[in-house]
C-alpha cells in the first residue's frame, strides 16, 4: 500500500496535501543558504491520534518525517528532505488550560506565541519567552529550538518554561513526561531533552508551560556610545552591579545607520553603539537613573531615559526595526547567533568588525547584550557568487571566534542544517557520540528529521 | 591484578581506604529503610585524572562504582552495594572561579553548599539552592539529586543553576558539556540529563553554576490557621494574586506540637496550621501587609509580621526545627517528598492526615507550600516490627495519593533505592524504557551506581 493511501486510512482528506505546488511551499523555514528537499506529502493533523497514525505509517514504510511549526526558524531545522512527510502542527492550536493558582498553561504545539501571551495576560499572568517572530512563531517551534528573545536577560529562555510534554515517538507510541508541579526529580529529565531537539527525538503534541505573574510595564532608556567597547563596558558594569534589566540590547554602527536610512529615526551618525536598557521593576525610573549613571561613567555621550510607556516604545522601535533595515542593505542576509560570556562581548564585537573588513562585507550586529548573545547579520548580494562565498566564509569565521571566546555557535536559533558541521566542533567527539546514542534510543530507524543537527 | 593494586597505580596511598571499620562508615546516606551493601574500597580522589583512573579501573575489572558527596541524601542513592568502589568526591572541594560580570561560579563537586553561598555573597552574588542540609551537603550531591530547598518558590531548584559540567564517564573518558554563557542551544541538553541522575550516568568533576545578584535581606510573617484547608486557601490566593514570596512554608498541627514540645516556642495548641511567608523585595513590609490581609481573609486567627531581620529569624526558627523535633517523637522517622500542584495541596494534607489515622501513626507534615512540595514525616518505633510495617505501608499510600492528585513521588529528594519501585509507576512503561535506553548509552556495562533509580 502506498504512503498516501496509508495516511488516508487515519486522516481526513483535508489534512493531506499532495499538490506539488502546495507541498513545495512547505519546503523551507526562513534560513538562507540551506538546501531543502521536495516533500512527498504535507499532513496537517488535528489530534494526537492522527499524529500517532502518521508516525506509525512513517515507521512501517520507513519514510522520513520533518516536523514543522510556523517555519520562522533561522537554522533550516524545519526544511523538508526529499520524499519526506512534512508534519505540520499548525492546526493543533488549542490552549487547553490556563491555571493562575498553579501558574501553568497547557497548550497544543501550534498555538502562536503572541496568542498565548495575550491569553495569559488576561489572567494577570506572563509567558516570558518572546522571540522576535513572536507574532507568528508557534510554541511547538519554540520548544523545538529552545528559543529565546529580548526578555531572556531577566526571564531566561523557553527551556525554563517547559514543565511537561506529551510526545508522539517515532514508532507512534505516546510518551508523557515531566510534570504539572512546580518541582519534580523523578528520573532523568526527558522533558528537557526534547527542548531544543529540533524534532529529531519525537513530536511534541502537548506542553505544560510555567507562567510568571505579569510584571509592571517596562520603562526604557537609550544610551549613545562613541565605541562598542565603551557600550560593552557599560553592559558589564550594569550586570556586575546586580541590576536586573528586563531588556539590555546593543546595536552597532552598521545597524544604527541601516535603521536611520530606512526610518529616518535621527540617530546621530557619530554614534558607534546604541545601548537600550529597560526595567519592569516597581520603580523603573530609579533603576534607569542608576543604569544611566553607569552608562555615562563608561563614556556614553548621551543618555535618554523614557518617562512613559509610549516614549519607551519609541526608543525600542530602533531595535525592533534592525533586522528589517539590514535586510534592505543587500539582496540577502545571513543572521548568526553566537553567544559568548558577557565579559567577552567587546572582543566578539571588535572581532566581528575585523571579519567584516577582512571579507569586505557589510555585517550589522545587534545583540542581546545582557546575555552576550550577538546576532551578526551578513548582508550580501545573493546573485554575486564571490560575495556569497565571502558571506559564507565570514559566517564560519564568526562562529570560530565565538568558540575561541568561550562561547557557543548558537544561543537561541539552533543548529538545524545551517550549523551542523559546527556542532561537532563545539561538542567534541565524546559529546557527539553520546548525542548520537541518545538519538538512536528515541529514533532507531532515523526517520525523525534526518540530516539535521548531526 | 587485583582491584586495590590497580587503584594504587594511579592514586596516592592516602586516597585509598580499605580498613573495613572505616569503609563500613561510608555505606549509607541519611535514609531509613534502605539496604546498603559492603564496599570493597573507598577512594578519595583529588584530581580529574585520578577520577579517570578509578573509572578506567572499574570498567576493566567490571566493578560497580557508587559516587558519594556528603551523604546527606534522603533516598539511599549514595548507599554502597556489595563489593563496590565508593567514590567519594569530598576532597575535590575547590572553588575555581567566581565571576561577577558573567554571574557564574566554577566549582569542584565536593564544595559545601554553605561555603559556596558565603563565598559568592562576598562578591554581592547569590547561589539560591538551599537544601535544609546546606551547611553539610555538597554541590556534587545537590547536582546528583537536583535538590531544592526553602528558596525554590521564588528561585527554583539546583537544575536551574547548572550551566555546564565536566563529567568523567563510566569508561574514564572526560566529557565537557553545557556552557559558560547565559544562553546556548547547541545539541541535546546533556548537562540537564546529568542533573538528578544520582550518579548513574557519570561522575561530575566540575560544574559551571549560574549566580544571581544578592537580594535584600528577607522579612517574614507567621499566620496561624484553624485548619490546614484554610492555610492552603491562603497559599493559593497568595500565588494566584501574583506575589513572589522568597519562602512560603506550612507546618501542620503535629509538627507545631513537636516543635513546641522540644523548644517551648509557645505556639498556641489550638493552631492547626502555621504558614510562614517571607519577601526579599525592596519593600518587604508592604508585601507582608498584602499577604497578611490574604491570610486573614482565608481565616487566619493571628498574623504576626516581623519588623526586623532578627524577628524574622525567630519566626522561621519553628520551621527549621521541625524535622529535628519530629525525630524526637519516636525512635525513627521516614521523610517523604511528594509534590502536587499547589491547587491540590489541601487535598494532599487532608489525605495524609487520613493515612496517619488509618495506620494509627504519627505523621507530621511540613511543606514548601508555595511549590506544593510536602514532606510528610512518619514517626515510628523501629524496634516494633508491626509499627515499622505500618510506617512503610503508609509511605506507599502517601506516594499513591500524590500521584492520584497529579503530583510526583519526589519533588527534590530523588529516587535512589527508597522509591525505585514507585518511579516505574510514575513514569509508565514507555518512559522507563527510554530512561533505560539512556542509561545504556552512558553506562553500557552498568557499573555506575547499580540498583538505584530503576
Amino acid at each position: 500500500m502506498d504512503l498516501i493511501a496509508r495516511l488516508r486510512a487515519g486522516l481526513p482528506g483535508e489534512a493531506i496535501l499532495t499538490d506539488p505546488d502546495v507541498t513545495g511551499s512547505y519546503a523551507n523555514d526562513m534560513t538562507s543558504f540551506c538546501e531543502a528537499g521536495t516533500p512527498a506529502v504535507v499532513v496537517l493533523p488535528r489530534t494526537v491520534e492522527q499524529v500517532q497514525h502518521i508516525m506509525r505509517t512513517a515507521t512501517e514504510l520507513r519514510v522520513p518525517v520533518v516536523p514543522q511549526g510556523a517555519r520562522t526558524g533561522l537554522s533550516g531545522a524545519a526544511n523538508a528532505s526529499d520524499g519526506c512527510i512534512v508534519l505540520s502542527l499548525v492546526k493543533m492550536d488549542r490552549i487547553i488550560e490556563i491555571n493562575p493558582v498553579d501558574r501553568i498553561a497547557v497548550v497544543e504545539p501550534g498555538v502562536i506565541n503572541a496568542v498565548l501571551s495575550r491569553a495569559v495576560n488576561e489572567h494577570g499572568l506572563y509567558y516570558p519567552p518572546d522571540p522576535s517572530s513572536w507574532e507568528e512563531c508557534s510554541i511547538g517551534g519554540n520548544i523545538g529550538t529552545a528559543s529565546g528573545g529580548l526578555c531572556c536577560v531577566k526571564y531566561g529562555v523557553t527551556a525554563e518554561y517547559v514543565l511537561g510534554l506529551d510526545v508522539v515517538l517515532a514508532d507512534g507510541r505516546l510518551l508523557t513526561c515531566g510534570r504539572r508541579t512546580a518541582k519534580g526529580v523523578a528520573g532523568y529529565d526527558l522533558t528537557r531533552l526534547f527542548v531544543g531537539s529540533e524534532g529529531s527525538l519525537g513530536i511534541v503534541v502537548r506542553a505544560v508551560l510555567a507562567l510568571k505573574p505579569e510584571p509592571p510595564g517596562q520603562l526604557a532608556l537609550a544610551a549613545e556610545f562613541p565605541s562598542t567597547a565603551a557600550a560593552c563596558e557599560a553592559v558589564c558594569e550594569i550586570m556586575a552591579r546586580g541590576h536586573a534589566p528586563s531588556l539590555l540590547e546593543l546595536m552597532d554602527r552598521t545597524s544604527i545607520r541601516a535603521v536611520n536610512e530606512m526610518a529616518q529615526m535621527g540617530l546621530p551618525d557619530s554614534t558607534e553603539a546604541l545601548l537600550l536598557a529597560a526595567f519592569d521593576t516597581p520603580e523603573p525610573a530609579a533603576d534607569l537613573a542608576a543604569v544611566g549613571a553607569l552608562c555615562t561613567a563608561a563614556g556614553a555621550t548621551e543618555v535618554v531615559p523614557a518617562e512613559t510607556a509610549a516614549e519607551s516604545d519609541l526608543l525600542l522601535q530602533a531595535r525592533r526595526l534592525t533586522l528589517t533595515a539590514l535586510e534592505r542593505v543587500k539582496s540577502a542576509t545571513m543572521i548568526d547567533d553566537v553567544c559568548v560570556p558577557r565579559s567577552r562581548l567587546a572582543e566578539m564585537l571588535d572581532g566581528t568588525a575585523a571579519i567584516a573588513e577582512k571579507y569586505d562585507l557589510t555585517i550589522g550586529v545587534c545583540a542581546h547584550a545582557g546575555d552576550g548573545n550577538t546576532h551578526p547579520t551578513v548582508c550580501f548580494d545573493a546573485a554575486d557568487p564571490d560575495e556569497s562565498r565571502r558571506a559564507r566564509e565570514s559566517f564560519d569565521d564568526i562562529m570560530a571566534l565565538g568558540l575561541q571566546l568561550g562561547g557557543t555557535i548558537t544561543g537561541e536559533h539552533g543548529v538545524g542544517v545551517l550549523k551542523k558541521e559546527w556542532l561537532a566542533r563545539e561538542l567534541g567527539p565524546v559529546g557527539v557520540e553520546l548525542q548520537r546514542g541518545i538519538k538512536e534510543v528515541f529514533d532507531p530507524l532515523g526517520i525523525l528529521n534526518p540530516g539535521k543537527l548531526f
